[in-house]
């Protein structure tokens, strides 16, 4: 962010792969990250999918297609517009892995 | 928008604050809004979350997560483009409070 | 996108319409695409909500809304920087329909 010099503008993080997604969230501590994953394997239990055929994974599609493989976050006074408790997390729904690809791309509002 | 003078573009509109959320949605009335809270208050229930040692919102924290914090809409001849019925909406998961940020940006396509 | 000349930038694809949605997901075969259709009926039961008095359709308003209408997805190299297997996804909730606008916009990170 300090490196591109952009003071007012878009950051946009995007996960590529069809079994992750990005969400916002807080990270005081690991509490709200263990109920994320609590709440999204209760919600899209394992098994039964018809996508388990190809590779046994279809929940794992289906989490990501809910939390989604981006956010879009302002960029004010040349820093992330988060607030206090909010960060950024990559969701893997098919891990451990031992690589994932997060595309940044900063756009500058040129104001 | 019309200050902005921005004729093709998007604008970002983020909620500051992990139990908050962006959605965009039909306003007609107040019923899908009402539809809203009764399916999240059923699909992430109050109570029994890791977190509501620390705060007792973790249901709050992932609403928030599910809904996310933002979205991004394209600016068509110099006016947002939503469609007839679709209106943008803050969803308050853990209020009500006296104050949200909201960051709205906007980005000019050049064109 | 080649039509753009844009190298590095983002390209946000955006639903009109409160009944429909985008997402990002596999599309190998059409095995996560009947998957989706098949939790979100699940998560989301049509009859008995407050909009079902207007339209009778208030499951689709609210499927639309956990999608969300839009994705913003990065361009690299002059190309949509989708993984191998990731594709983009109209979800409609209320059709089958004759028609549903989806407004492209490409923004250049001007790098």
């Amino acid at each position: 962010m300090a490196e591109s010099k952009v003071r007012t503008g878009l950051v946009n993080v995007y996960a590529q792969g069809a079994t992750a997604g990005i969400m916002v969230q807080e990270n005081w501590d690991q509490s709200v990250q263990n109920d994320v994953i609590t709440l999204f394997n209760k919600l899209v239990p394992s098994g039964g999918w018809e996508h388990d055929h190809q590779d046994n994974n279809g929940d794992s599609h289906l989490k990501a297609g809910i939390v989604g493989p981006q956010e879009t976050i302002p960029i004010v006074d040349g820093e992330m517009g988060l607030s206090t408790w909010q960060n950024i997390f990559l969701c893997e729904f098919d891990g451990p892995r031992s690589k994932r690809n997060v595309v940044v791309t900063i756009l500058n509002s040129g104001k």
